[in-house]
């Protein structure tokens, strides 16, 4: 992978990651209450806030459900906030 | 996983595989040329357009790039057409 590409990678992970944590926040839910309402482990959800996790479309699905949200929605934030 | 969920999980993944399907054929590519595009096999194109795959979201980001499209469009139109 060329270094472009994998900085590219990093910064929409980590953009998707800060998309779900705003979320998160704006609805005072803890990343364990998160974790409990898309039937994902608070330490998984840890690691999709930090932008370690590459996510399948269905696990980021269930994500933007528990949050009331559209995927569309957090997607577009996450492509918007790249570098 | 129930059988709503489970439905749910089906109407996605197609709704995504013919947003993919859509933006293909309106730019004249085969998907061996998508395949080539997104660095992915044709079969897996196939695969994709038919709703049997649950692709990871760098995966989704690769296709949306491929097809110039922004992947938030292509998931909002997934999303749509929910049923």
């Amino acid at each position: 992978m060329r270094k472009k590409d994998q900085k590219r990678k990093n910064s929409l992970l980590q953009g998707f990651g800060a998309a779900i944590r705003n979320r998160r926040i704006e609805q005072n839910m803890t990343q364990e209450e998160l974790g409990e309402a898309a039937q994902l482990h608070r330490t998984y959800i840890t690691d999709v806030e930090s932008g370690l996790r590459n996510l399948s479309f269905l696990t980021m699905e269930r994500l933007a459900d528990a949050l009331d949200s559209q995927l569309a929605d957090l997607i577009a934030e996450a492509e918007a906030t790249e570098i």
